[in-house]
C-alpha cells in the first residue's frame, strides 16, 4: 500500500470525526469516505467529500422547495428519462471530490478533461517521493498492429524481463540524480554542504513519466459520468481504466439510481449511425445485408455486427 | 413572504431531518440551511447544500492526506496569501448550492456568469405563478445623466405614482391574458371547455420581464466570489445587488476566513493602473500632481482621487 | 426584413471590403458573410467571422506543421472516425461568430448553453426597438396532452384571432408604456420636459418576453454541433429550431465534410440502450419481442420501434 | 532551430498560399503567420490562425451591424474603459490559434489553464522525437531560500557542469531505452526482428519530463491575457515565461490597442489591499507609516513599498 504510517494516522483521524448535518448524506459512500482505495502498484483513489445524492437530481429537475422526491419508482423513472434524453443539468447538481495518486503519464491523459477543479501537488514547492509505476508483467502489451493506439498480447519471458529491468533501472537512476541535484535533506539543508542545490522546479525535469504525482480533483456528476464513459471504455489505456473502474464503484455507492441509468443508457448501449440504422431495418425486414452494400466502412461494420452479436 | 403554506411545510421538514456525516460541516451555515432569506418583494435566496469549509481550502492547497490544517493563524495566513496572489484553484474546492427566486430581468443579468450549474423552473412544462416585482418608491431612480447605465435620484410624487401604476397594471393585465390563453385549471383541464388552450411554451411570451422565475444554482467558491465582486459592487443594478448582499452574508457564515480575505483583497482594495501608480509615487515624493499631467483620463483620475480620499 | 436603411448600408460596406490573407478561407461561407439571414418575423442570423475549415480539423488531429491534409477521401475518413468515436477536440479548433436577433424568450433557452462567448445588446445602456415576435397562425399550437412540454395542432378561427389580438395588444401597450416611462427622445432629451424619465434599467422590466434582443455569439464547432443536435431536434421549441435550421445551413457551407459526418453519426442515427440492444438482437434472431418482455418503458419502446420503422 | 527540412518546406508552402477574404485581417500578424518563433533550445511558438482585431472588440461591445468603430481615439477610449472595469466579454470575441513545441514539464504547468482548446501530439499513436530541453548554464538557478518556489543565483563551474552532464546523460539514456523497447524502425517494422516491441503507450513512460511535446492551442483574447498576466509574471518559472514573452509580442502585433490597455491596467499596475490603501492614504497625509502599524504582513508590506518605489 502506498501510505506511510503518518498518512494512515491522518486518514484514520479524519474517519473518526463526525458531525450532525441537515444535508443529504449517503451511508454507503460514507463507509469508504477518506479510505485510500488502491489502484496500480502505488496509486489510490480517495473520496474526500461529496454533495448531493439521487434525490438531489430529482429535486433540481423539479426545482422543488423541499426534497422534491416522490415514490422510488417515479424518481427512478425521472432519472432514466433525464439520462436517456441527455437532460444533463440535473446531474450537475451533485458534486464529488477525490484525492488521487497516479503516475504522471496517466495524469497527462486525465487532465485533458477540463471540466473539473484540480489542485496538484507542486514539484516547484515540494520534493516528489521516490515512487514510480512498474506494470505487472501481464500488462506489458506489445504494440497492436491492427490499432495504432492499442496494445496486444503481453510480452513474455526474457523480453518481458528486459523491459522491466530497463524501466526499473531508469526510474531508480533518474530519481537518484534528482536527489543528487537537489542536494537537500529532509529539513531542507544541503546534504553535501560543499555544494549548492539545484532549484526544485528544475531538478524535477529529470524524472521519468511513470513517477507518481497526486491531486485533489473535484467534479460534478454529469461531467464525471462523461469522463468515466471515455475512461472506463475498453479503448482507454489500461492504466487510466484502472482508476476509472474504482471510481465507477464509488459512483455506484453514491447515486445507485443514476448509476443504473448510466449503465443502461451509456455504458451498455450502442449508437447506430444513419446508415447503420438503415442496415438494421433491412435486416429486420429479412434482407441479407453485407458490408459492401451497407455504406458502412469495414471497421464500422465490424463494430456494429459485434454489438449486434452477429458474424460480420 | 413569498412562500405558500405547503412550501413552508416542505422547508420545515427538510430542516428537521438530520444525519451523521464524516464530512466537514459548518454549524453557522447549517443554522440557515434551507431557510428562505427574503430579497426584494417576492424573491428569496435559500442555501440548499454546501461542500467544504475554510479548512478544505488549506487542505487542497497542501494536497494533504488528512485535514491538512495547522494553527488557526497559519491557515489564515495561507488563505490570505492565496487570495492576494490570485491562486484561485484551492477556492474552487468548496461548492455551494442555492435555490433562488428572482425577477426574469435579474435572471438575465445573472446567467451571464457561465461558470455555475443551473436548473431553472421551466415555463415550457409548468405554469408560472402570478408574482411580479414592483420596486419600492425609493428605488424608482431616474436615468442618470452622468452615467449611461446608472440611475440617479428617485422619482417622487405624482410621477412615481404614475410609474408604479403602469408597472402594476401591465403586469396584472399580461398575467390575466396569459391565464386566459392557457385556459387551464389547477388540474390541467380547460377552464372554458368551449375552447382549447395555447401551449405553455407560447403563452409565456406574454409575460413582462418583472415576473419571478426560480432556479437551483450551484457554484464553487472562487467563481462565487468573482460573481459577488461584480454584483455586490455599487456599479451593479440595485436589484441584483440585493441578491448579492444576502449571498455575501451566507459566505461569511460558511467560510469566515476566506470571506475576510475577500473583503481585504478584493472588495476593499483599489487597483492602480501603471500611470496611476506613477502619479501616486510622485505625490508621495511631495509633488503636486494634476489630472492633465497624470496621463489619466478625467474619469479615471476622479475615481483614483476618490479612492485615495483626496480632492481631485 | 428587420433592417433599417442605415443597417443595410453598414452591412453592404462590410461586404464590399476585402483583404488578402494567408489564413484558410471558405468561399461558400464568404458568399453569405455579414448577410442577415431572416428567421421568424423580425429576427436574423448573420455570420460575422469564422476561423478554420475542414482541413483545420485534420491538421489539429495530426498536430501538423503544414496543412496536414492528404487525399480528400482520407481526410473525410479521419473526420468520420473522429465524429464516430467522439474525439471532440479537433472540432474545437474551428470557431464561428454570429450576430443574432431573437425574441427574449428564445434568448433565455439559448443562453443555457454555457460554452459560447456572448455580448448582448444592453437594455441598461440603450433603448430597445419596438419589435416583437408574433407567431404565424399555423404555429399557434395548443398545449399537447401527451407531452407536457410540446405543442399540438394549431388553434384556428376565432380562437387563433383572439390569441393574436391579445399578444399584439399587450406588446404594443407595454412598449408604449416603456417609452412613456423613459420619456426620452432620440437625442436623449425629455420628450415631456415637465417630468423626468425612469432609468432604462428599470423601464425595461415592463416589456414582454416576445420583444427582440440581439447579441454577438461565438462558439467552436464542437460545441456548436452539440447545440444544434439539441436545438435542431424535433423536441425543441419551434422558435429556437427556426434559428438552428438556418445555422445548420451555415455549417454546411463552412465545413461540408464535418457537416456530413454530423448528419450521419448524430442527427440521423439512433442510440440503443442496453435493453434496447438486447431486444434488437432477439428480433434479429427471429424472436417476436413485445414491450412488456423487453424491459423497456412503453415510451422508450415506442420511440425505438418508430426509429426501427416497425409497428409497436 | 527545431525544424526539419520537410517541416520548413511545409511552413513555407503555407506562407505562400493566400486568398481574398471579407473578414478583418491584421497585416502585422500575417507577417509572422505560420513562422516558428524560437523559444528555449528546441521549442517554438507558431501563430496558425486568428479571428478578429481591435475593431472586433469595439464591434462586440456595441453589438453593431457594421464595423461599429468610430474615431481611433474613441475606440481606444472604449477599449481602455472595458479593460479597466473588467468588462471582459468583448475581448472574448477575438480568438487565436497557436502551434507550440514545449518541454513536457512546461506543458504540465500550461495545461492548468482550462479555458483553451488543445490537441496534443499523441505518444499513444506516435513516437516522440529525440529532443529534450537542457537549460543554458545561466538558467541553472539554485533553490531560493527566501521563496520556496523560486530559484536564485545560477550554479557555476564544476557544479553547473555536473548538473548539465546528469541531465544530458539521463535524457539520452532514457530515450535510447525508449527506442529499444519500441523496437520499431521508421516504417513501423521491428528493428530487431527477433523480438516484439512494447506498446507506444507504455514505452513513453520511460522518458524524462524535459522531452519536447507539441500541441495546437486555441484561446480567446480575454483568457489569453489572463494566461499571460500569470505566465509573463516574474513569479512564473523562467521556462514558461519564455513562451509567454514571445506570445505577448504576437498579441502586440495582433491587437495593439488592447495590448496597450493590458500593459496599462494589468501588467504595469499594482493592486492595493484595503489595509494597503489605508496606509497609502496616511502616507499621502504626511504620516510616517511603518509595517507594524499598517496591519500588513511583512511580506505584503515589502511588496507594496517596492511597488511604490520606497524603502520599506
Amino acid at each position: 500500500m502506498p501510505l506511510s504510517d503518518d498518512q494512515k494516522a491522518e486518514i484514520a483521524a479524519q474517519r473518526e470525526s463526525s458531525a450532525t448535518t441537515r444535508r443529504p448524506t449517503v451511508a454507503a459512500l460514507e463507509e469508504v469516505l477518506y479510505n485510500a482505495l488502491p489502484v496500480l502498484d502505488h496509486g489510490f483513489v480517495r473520496v474526500v467529500d461529496y454533495m448531493g445524492d439521487d434525490a438531489a437530481i430529482v429535486q433540481a429537475a423539479r426545482v422543488s422547495y423541499g426534497k422534491g422526491t416522490r415514490r422510488v419508482s417515479e424518481d427512478a423513472g425521472l432519472i432514466n428519462y433525464l439520462m436517456r434524453h441527455r437532460h444533463t443539468t440535473p446531474f450537475e447538481m451533485c458534486e464529488i471530490k477525490y484525492h488521487v495518486k497516479l503516475p504522471i503519464f496517466v495524469a497527462r491523459q486525465w487532465i485533458r478533461h477540463r471540466t473539473a477543479n484540480v489542485n496538484e501537488y507542486s514539484a516547484r514547492y515540494s520534493i516528489l517521493d521516490n515512487e514510480f509505476y512498474l506494470p505487472k508483467p501481464e500488462h506489458l502489451g506489445v504494440q497492436s498492429a491492427a490499432n495504432r493506439q492499442g496494445r496486444g498480447e503481453a510480452l513474455t519471458g526474457a523480453e518481458a524481463e528486459r523491459v522491466m529491468a530497463l524501466l526499473r533501472e531508469d526510474s531508480e537512476r533518474t530519481y537518484a540524480h534528482y536527489e543528487d541535484m537537489l542536494n537537500e535533506d529532509a529539513a531542507g539543508n544541503p546534504k553535501d554542504p560543499g555544494r549548492q542545490g539545484l532549484a526544485r522546479e528544475l531538478a524535477r525535469m529529470n524524472l521519468t513519466l511513470n513517477f507518481y504525482t497526486q491531486w485533489y480533483w473535484k467534479i460534478d456528476l454529469h461531467n464525471l459520468l462523461h469522463f468515466l464513459s471515455l475512461r472506463a471504455d475498453p479503448h482507454a489505456q489500461y492504466e487510466i481504466r484502472a482508476y476509472a473502474d474504482v471510481m465507477l464503484d464509488t459512483v455506484r455507492r453514491w447515486v445507485p439510481v443514476a448509476y443504473d441509468a448510466f449503465c443502461q443508457y451509456r455504458l451498455g448501449g450502442f449508437h447506430l449511425s444513419e446508415k447503420g440504422l438503415a442496415a438494421v431495418k433491412r435486416m429486420l425486414a429479412g434482407e441479407a445485408v453485407e458490408q459492401k452494400d451497407s455504406g458502412l466502412s469495414p471497421r464500422e461494420w465490424r463494430e456494429m455486427m459485434a454489438a449486434l452479436g452477429r458474424e460480420g
